[in-house]
């Protein structure tokens, strides 16, 4: 198995996070984004949208972390991690809609005016970044995971880029619950890290 | 079972139609989003997100469009809708990702601005829309539906924004294979239309 990634992206984080928690080995094969190699014609023959994490499997090619970790959990029967109850696959699927949604374009998207030089209103991604923490900080004052009492890839799908908020000047002090569990998640078993950069309050 | 909903919503209007092409009868409960009503603590209670659409079933309460299409494809046991394979799994996945993503903070952001007055950027948004319809023509030019060679919850997650485009001034008119598509997906028995607004190209 090889995973096309990038070190300083979220969501290839996330694949390799979940990767490692699940026990799984995968080649990490680095894509030279800085030089554009995404772009590369092909690059764009694994995934048409340009875009890190792709994972290969044999002949099998998925792309889209959260698509990634679907793929993984349902090869591998980790239905802890991605449950097959209606109700607690309908409130994971909630949190892989906000990873790719709010969280992308929220957090992610202020830490990618600061480390990347992305042209985005950062009141605008702020803001949202903070919509967002609010609501988790309200959830995670009364519970550890946000689905069914245990880590699901709910968790994960969240944790790269909420951990890193700082770093596109999304503080997260006032938020103690989420810091809590940000560090729930890194306790876990075969957590691997995020590289962190000097960028917005982290600096 | 009730759908909280608001006709002009494209979230809302595409659990009203994966409920309606399940065949699965729910009851309309228009939300007053002019009023402020989503904003509410009562309807904040059912998804703090303050969005709809919102599914009601007995005690459960179900959030996020494409969690409410889990939810009911796992609920009725409609793998024909949402497989159970790991790679076709992720393969929808992978769209329900990007109807949370780059559609919604793409074309659909674009009607936003012109539907509901929402301060976006219309140029960047629109230009997310675009990228996104050339991924999709270039698919689509290739095959009938977006996954597994038959209708899934991945083209009904796609379908209302995209079929909207015009509204908030991104023309179709480009791509003829989205356009056949959008007619496969009006032409499957049990669809709804999402209504029109005057505003855009579509004016």
């Amino acid at each position: 198995m090889r995973l096309h990634y990038f070190p300083l992206s979220g969501h290839a984080h996330r694949a390799r996070l979940f990767l490692s928690l699940i026990g799984v080995d995968a080649e990490l094969v680095e894509v030279d984004l800085p030089g554009g190699e995404h772009k590369t014609p092909a690059f764009l023959k694994l995934n048409p949208f340009g875009q890190v994490p792709v994972l290969e499997d044999g002949d099998v090619v998925v792309s889209d972390s959260n698509g990634i970790m679907v793929y993984l959990a349902k090869k591998f029967g980790k239905t802890d991690w991605l449950p097959d109850d209606a109700l607690q696959a309908a409130q994971v699927q909630r949190w892989l809609s906000v990873a790719a949604g709010e969280l992308a374009y929220g957090s992610a998207a202020a830490r990618l005016v600061t480390v990347f030089g992305a042209k985005r209103d950062p009141d605008e991604v702020i803001g949202r970044g903070h919509a967002l923490l609010k609501i988790l900080e309200d959830l995670l004052a009364r519970q550890d995971w946000l689905v069914a009492g245990r880590p699901t890839i709910a968790d994960v799908a969240l944790y790269s880029y909420t951990a890193r908020a700082p770093e596109g000047n999304v503080d997260l002090e006032p938020y103690p619950a989420v810091r809590q569990w940000l560090a729930r998640v890194e306790a876990l078993p075969g957590f691997v890290s995020f590289a962190r950069t000097p960028a917005g309050l982290a600096a």
